[in-house]
């Protein structure tokens, strides 16, 4: 049978990647795909390095158009990033009647509707397992894993750049800018960290989870994004003390009245595996009702790690792109036509446990009349620590019960305002996973 | 669109979860199938049983062979266990162009080469995503989502009773009978638990595990099978000092001259994600080329974790049926006429590294003999320790570097037959996992 010809958008980190593992492994993947799959032809900024790396033998032009338009390009693979010539090359693509690989989950999780709709209505695929958590194939399993069950909720260590300065940061106590800069040093951030750090990138991809998870059409406008450059390293600490660890998780969760979507440093109780992931490592815990938590773990970047997804979906179209496009596995899970108009909650609604820390003085009633505030907001404490400080005064750290976000915040308005409250309050969230 | 219509060949735990599942989650189920996916017929032993847990609406009857045959059965999921009857029900199920959704992991162990063969003369799918770990999705994470690497090795916890009754003597330091006995009463083992205790059911779940990974015919009978009940509990109190848990691992390795296949008692270091799976868990570690180590975890039996697996092959079948046979995803990950010939190794020619535990009288020169034994046969020691014992003498533990089975084998009876050495040798395997 006639290989696959693919053509491939970009040659940089992941591009390369792909290409390497597919001529390292060529043979093998021919014996799982029924059929030999090859690079025909390439587009890049610059052809001659481009030329360097794969020599001779395939096409190689700095016009992304003219390759999505070749006749004899059957899959499309998109590494070049953005969201702007990225999805022009994308939809032309689909308009042409190709299947679609990408990694690109700024991509998806702006203009996913758009594209996704595009692909059905053409009756191609667009396939994206390496947008989300590198090499594991965590879309897999939750568009076709776990398709029996409702699932509860999602949550998901799902930035390995975040995951290795928290990492360090508690093992050898560390403030976040020091680490930050040897994450840079090291290559586990680049030079503007600004995306990991601030809970983008993990919010792209929550926003392809939930919507895999939930049926819902792609809303990551709707995120709440919370990165870790407020996280004090006494935070870490503290949470250690009282048996937790602090991981920036993307959690999707679905209510009766609409979807949690949120991406903030979390609280997780530290004997759950998810807590014991260290390093640049991803991890997504899924709950569902009738399969109950299964986690998926591996490496979350990195050149062929990545490469392994984009290279298992060009496995996955050529198995598969012979069935009928309208009952094949949908994009996002569901059938288009089916999709929920459940709401994503605002983050006032949201409802979890919260650490809240604070400096008050030392002086009698202060306990009293901060509990009041929270008993009034139907706050309810599920554990107190109260420590001297250095510098006078002292740290009280509460755990509370289950709670709206919205009662929360207003509690803490108030507790700022007490004449003993000598500091903001610290607010981290926490969740259970169980 | 009309309804993808089952039959379910037996009613028991898991025919009664997925029937339950089914019914529970339709329309998010057929949201995502895009069509619905209904029992239409039963066959069990008792029908009045049946009858009382699924109502009207459904015919019931006894005859196995009559559900196979009516032609108004799509999808035909076999759930009565055993190799005999299941065995012609499916080849029956199959020769009448049935798809074929069965958990049956000592059936396929046996016979799935004849089964996938028969399937794939006749064009139908064979899934089995519940033979494996319950409703985790690692069938589909090798199959399909690891596609693009040369698959290294699989090392699985993949039996739940044992892991359960290995997790019970570490924390409460109670000897194997005793926490049988309490795996029994709460349900956790068997009546009867030979098949989960000896290792027969993971050897079961790893055969299809190596043939899916490194695409060898299915060889149960080529498995090197030792389960858990000679282990003593000093031996777990001694690896929780070296800083090692010890699993029941299901472990499968590709070397160049052959395939490793091999179900037994493992040290694991203790800081492993795999080491501290706990519990009735199950979880599967897959070393790839491309991704490095990825982790799947979660619930590895029970009535509705399986039946999340055999409800996703449903719509895994509904979704794919219509593709191209000749290169639709093949029942063992590659294509039948590309598998390997790569040879199944005995145990004598496994290599891997060792814990060695013995009793000997306290007199010098006995760890020069025994150091020389070792030397003699190319095993290399890690580290030693040696304590007194109660009743006199003392114990040794050694911790080899990485040696084949064989050299060991004999290294412990030189060792043995040496007049100040009072014990057998106790030999447990190690593996690093990295």
């Amino acid at each position: 049978m006639n290989p696959m010809k693919v053509g491939l958008l970009g040659l940089g980190v992941v591009g390369g990647g792909t290409w390497a593992v597919l001529a390292r492994n060529a043979e093998e993947i021919a014996r799982r795909a029924g059929r030999r799959i090859e690079v025909s032809r390439i587009a890049v900024r610059d052809v001659a390095k481009a030329r360097s790396r794969v020599g001779d033998g395939v096409e190689i032009s700095t016009d992304g158009f003219a390759l999505v338009r070749d006749p004899a390009v059957d899959i499309v693979v998109e590494l070049i990033g953005g969201d702007t010539l990225a999805r022009e090359l994308v939809l032309e693509a689909i308009a042409q009647g190709k299947h679609v690989v990408t990694a690109n989950k700024a991509l998806l999780a702006k203009h996913g509707n758009e594209i996704f709709a595009a692909a059905s209505a053409r009756g191609v695929m667009v396939a994206f397992e390496a947008a989300v958590a590198g090499g594991v194939p965590i879309i897999k399993a939750i568009r076709e894993g776990l398709t029996a069950n409702r699932i509860e909720w999602v949550a998901g260590i799902i930035n390995g750049t975040t995951n290795f300065i928290l990492s360090e940061m508690r093992a050898r106590g560390l403030p976040f800018a020091d680490v930050l800069a040897e994450a840079q040093r090291l290559g586990y951030a680049e030079a503007d960290p600004t995306f990991d750090i601030e809970g983008v990138d993990a919010a792209h991809k929550l926003t392809l989870l939930a919507s895999l998870a939930f049926g819902v059409p792609v809303q990551f406008d709707k995120a709440y994004v919370e990165g870790i450059t407020q996280l004090a390293q006494e935070d870490i600490a503290h949470a250690e003390r009282l048996g937790y660890r602090i991981k920036l998780l993307g959690i999707t969760k679905r209510r009766v009245d609409g979807i949690e979507l949120r991406v903030h440093p979390t609280l997780v109780p530290a004997e759950r595996l998810l807590a014991n992931v260290e390093g640049a490592m991803n991890a997504v815990l899924v709950r569902g009702d009738a399969v109950g938590p299964t986690l998926y773990y591996g490496q979350g970047a990195g050149e062929e790690p990545t490469a392994s997804a984009v290279v298992a979906d060009l496995v996955d179209v050529t198995r598969l792109h012979t069935a009928d496009p309208g009952h094949r596995v949908p994009h996002l899970a569901f059938q288009p036509d089916a999709l929920s108009d459940l709401q994503i909650l605002s983050i006032e609604e949201v409802s979890t446990s919260y650490y809240l820390r604070m400096r008050v003085d030392d002086q009698p009633g202060v306990l009293a009349d901060i509990a009041r505030i929270l008993a009034d907001r139907s706050i309810s404490i599920g554990s107190m620590i109260q420590q001297p400080a250095r510098i006078g005064g002292a740290d009280i750290i509460f755990l509370t019960h289950e709670a709206v976000e919205g009662n929360v915040n207003q509690a803490i308005e108030h507790i700022e305002a007490l004449p003993f409250v000598r500091s903001k309050v610290t607010r981290l969230r926490m969740e259970n996973l169980t």
